[in-house]
C-alpha cells in the first residue's frame, strides 16, 4: 500500500425531507448567494423547499449555471458576489452547479480572473465556504474538492481543485423528475469514476479493491431498477449514495489512480459538446483494450469479481470483461462508439495535436501521450 | 435506506515514516500533553520518533493508561492537565490510550468528575482537541468519536461519545512488535465491529453491505499473513486500514446497527478482566445462533458472500455460516467458549441481573434483555 493522507470534512445529510435542514446548517447572519442551473428545480419542488428552509435568511440568487459550466457564465456570478460581498454560497442542482460554485467561491475574494484560477490554483488567497443541495447523482462534487470548468472561447475543459463543501444534502426524492438520459449519464460517470481509481496497479490495497468492486456491483444491480422506475426511492437512494462514494476519496486510499479516460473524454466534450457521461462510455472500453497489457491483472480480477468471468485464458477473459463493460453502457441506452456520433479522424487528430502540444502524459503510468491517445480514439470508432 | 447524517473530520495520515508529520499538524504554541500506555513504545522506537517530531514543541507526558482504561487512572491525567492548563492532547498507543485520552479531553475544562461525564455526556461544556498516533489496529478509536471506559470501583465498563481526533497517524511498522495475542484480539475486534453494523436488517443498503463484506473478506484473507509474519508490511497495512474503516462510520450509512455482542462482552471484561477481543469471540457465535430468526436473511447473505456457502436449506446454511465464524476465531488462537475460561452459571446470573436491574434492551430490535442475554451466554458455555 502506498502512503496516503485522507481528509473529507463534508457533512453528508442524506434522505427524505432533509432539505429543510439547510436552516440549521447555514448561519443566519451570512451574506448568502444561492446558485442554480437552468430552472428544473422550479418544476420539481426543490426551489420551494430551499426557499422555505431559508425563510429566516437573506439571500440573493444566481441562475443559469449550465451543464459543463462555462467560465463565461461564472464570471457573471463572481461579479454579482463581489458587488454583494457574498461570504457563503449554496449550490442547488447537479454536479455542474456544484462545480461552477466552487470556482465562484474561489474567485469572489480574489483578484485573478476565474479562468486563471482554474489554470493555477495558487492564485487563490481566500475561499468562501460553500454547501450543496445535490439533485443529480453523478459527479461526487458534493463530497470532494474538485470541479471541472469549460471555456467556450478556447474550447477547453479543465479540472481544478479547491475545497470540500461544508455540508451536502442529498434527498433521493429530488431525482424523481430527472430525464432518463441524465440518469444514464450519471450511472456511467459513477462507474467510470470508480474504474479510474480501481483499474490500475494490482494488489496495492485489497480493501480498496473490495470497496471499488462494491460500488460497481451496486451500480450494476441498481441500474435496471432506476432506469425502469425513477420513483423507486430505495433504488435511487442506492444509486445516489454510490455516486457520492464513487468520488469522495473513500475508495482511493493508498492506491494508484488513472484518469486518462476522463482526460480524453473532456476533449470530446470541449470540442463537440457531448455529455460527459456519454464520452466516458465511448472512451473506457477502447482504453481498456489498448492498455490491456498494463492492466491485465486487474482486468482479470474485475472480470471475475464483478462479472463472474472465470472461463478461458487471460486474453479471452480480459476481452470478455471489456465486452461486458461496453454492453452495460449500451444497456443504459448510451452510444459506445465515436462513429455513432459522427465523429471521426479530424477530431482524433485535433485531440492528438492538443495533447502533443501540451506535452500531456496521462494514465496510471503517465504513458498515454498524444500518439497513444489517437490509438485509443481509433479503437473507439 | 434510512435517513442518515455522516461526518468524519479526522485527517488520516497513513504509511511508513509518517510519525514525523506530527511536527506540522500540532501548532507549536499549544500546551500539549502526550499520553501513553505502559511503556512498549519505549522499546519499539515509537517514543523516540514522537519525541523527535516534537523537538520544537513543549509538552508534558502522562504514562500508564492501561488496557480497558480505568477512570481511576484517567482522573490523575485530568488533574495533571488542569494543573498545566493543557489545551491539546496527543495519544500515543493503542485504542485504550486513545479512548482514555478522549475522556481526559472531555474532563480538563469541566467541573464534573470523569465518571459522571462517561455516564452523562451533556455535562461537557468544552472539549480540548486531541490527536492520535495509533500503534495497535483494533478499536477504530483513531477515526471515531467513541471511547469505552472502565470503573474498577464499580466493576463497570461503559461507552461514551465525544469528539473525533483532529488527525491520526498510522504507520504499519509500529505494529511489528505487537504480541501475537494482541493481533488476534484486534482482528477479532475489527471483525465483530463490522458484524455489529452489518448483521442486522436485510436490504437496507446494498452498498454498505458490499463494503462491510469487503472488510470481512479482507480480514479473512489477511489474518493468516499477519498471524504468521508480523513484519509483512503490506499485510499489516491492509489489516490496519481495515481496523480503521471497520469503525469510522464508513460502513454504517443508512443501516440498522446491533452492538449487543459488545454490550455483553463489556460485562465479561468488567467482571473478569478478559480482553475485549476475546469476549467478542465467545459471544458473537452464540448470539448469532440465538438471534437466528431475526437475522436469517442477512446470515444467508453473509454465508454466501463471505464464506461461499451455497448448499443446503436455510437452517443448515446459517448453521454453517456461524460454524465458519467460530472456526475463524479459533484459527486466531482465541477461545470461543466461556467454559474454556472457567466461567459459568454464576457470571451468567450476575450479568442477567445487571441488565435486568438497568432495564437494558440491547440489539438491533432492542429485544435482548436480561433473560435473553442469559440464554445467549448459556449457548456460549
Amino acid at each position: 500500500m502506498k502512503n496516503f493522507t485522507f481528509l473529507n470534512p463534508t457533512k453528508l445529510i442524506f434522505g427524505k425531507g432533509t432539505i429543510a435542514q439547510i436552516a440549521n446548517e447555514i448561519p443566519v447572519d451570512v451574506r448568502l448567494m444561492v446558485t442554480f442551473g437552468g430552472g428544473s428545480v422550479k418544476q420539481n419542488g426543490v426551489y420551494d423547499q430551499v426557499k422555505n428552509a431559508l425563510k429566516n435568511h437573506n439571500f440573493i440568487e444566481f441562475w443559469g449555471i449550465e451543464p459543463n459550466p462555462r467560465v463565461e457564465t461564472l464570471r457573471r456570478a463572481v461579479e454579482m458576489g463581489k458587488t454583494h460581498d457574498t461570504n457563503y454560497l449554496l449550490a442547488v442542482g447537479g454536479g455542474s452547479v456544484a462545480d461552477g460554485t466552487k470556482l465562484i467561491a474561489a474567485s469572489i475574494r480574489n483578484a485573478a480572473d476565474p479562468w486563471e484560477i482554474v489554470r493555477n490554483g495558487n492564485l487563490v488567497d481566500e475561499l468562501i465556504p460553500l454547501a450543496t443541495v445535490m439533485t443529480l447523482p453523478a459527479t461526487g462534487s458534493e463530497m470532494n474538492a474538485g470541479a471541472v470548468i469549460s471555456n467556450d472561447a478556447t474550447t477547453e475543459k479543465f479540472a481544478f481543485y479547491s475545497q470540500h463543501p461544508q455540508f451536502s444534502i442529498l434527498d433521493p426524492e429530488t431525482t424523481f423528475s430527472l430525464p432518463h438520459e441524465q440518469i444514464a449519464y450519471g450511472i456511467c460517470d459513477t462507474f467510470v469514476h470508480v474504474m479510474e481509481q480501481y483499474m490500475t496497479v494490482s494488489g496495492e490495497s485489497p480493501l480498496m479493491d473490495r470497496w471499488a468492486e462494491g460500488v460497481l456491483l451496486t451500480l450494476i444491480e441498481t441500474a435496471p431498477k432506476v432506469m425502469s422506475d425513477k420513483h423507486d426511492y430505495d433504488a435511487m437512494a442506492d444509486y445516489m449514495l454510490s455516486a457520492t462514494m464513487g468520488l469522495n476519496g473513500f475508495i482511493a486510499m493508498g492506491v494508484t489512480e488513472d484518469w486518462a479516460t476522463h482526460q480524453i473524454g473532456h476533449e470530446l466534450t470541449a470540442l463537440h459538446g457531448i455529455s460527459h457521461g456519454q464520452t466516458l462510455a465511448i472512451v473506457l472500453p477502447a482504453l481498456l483494450s489498448i492498455m490491456r497489457g498494463q492492466k491485465m491483472a486487474k482486468l482479470l480480477q474485475y472480470g471475475e469479481r464483478v462479472w463472474g468471468i472465470t472461463q478461458g485464458g487471460p486474453y479471452e477473459r480480459s476481452e470478455e470483461a471489456i465486452r461486458r463493460t461496453e454492453e452495460f453502457f449500451r444497456s443504459l441506452g448510451l452510444a459506445t462508439r465515436l462513429s455513432e456520433l459522427g465523429i471521426g479522424e479530424s477530431t482524433i487528430t485535433e485531440i492528438q495535436n492538443r495533447f502533443t502540444s501540451r506535452g500531456s502524459r496521462h494514465g496510471e503510468g503517465r504513458n498515454i501521450d498524444g500518439a497513444k491517445t489517437a490509438e485509443i480514439l481509433r479503437a473507439c470508432l
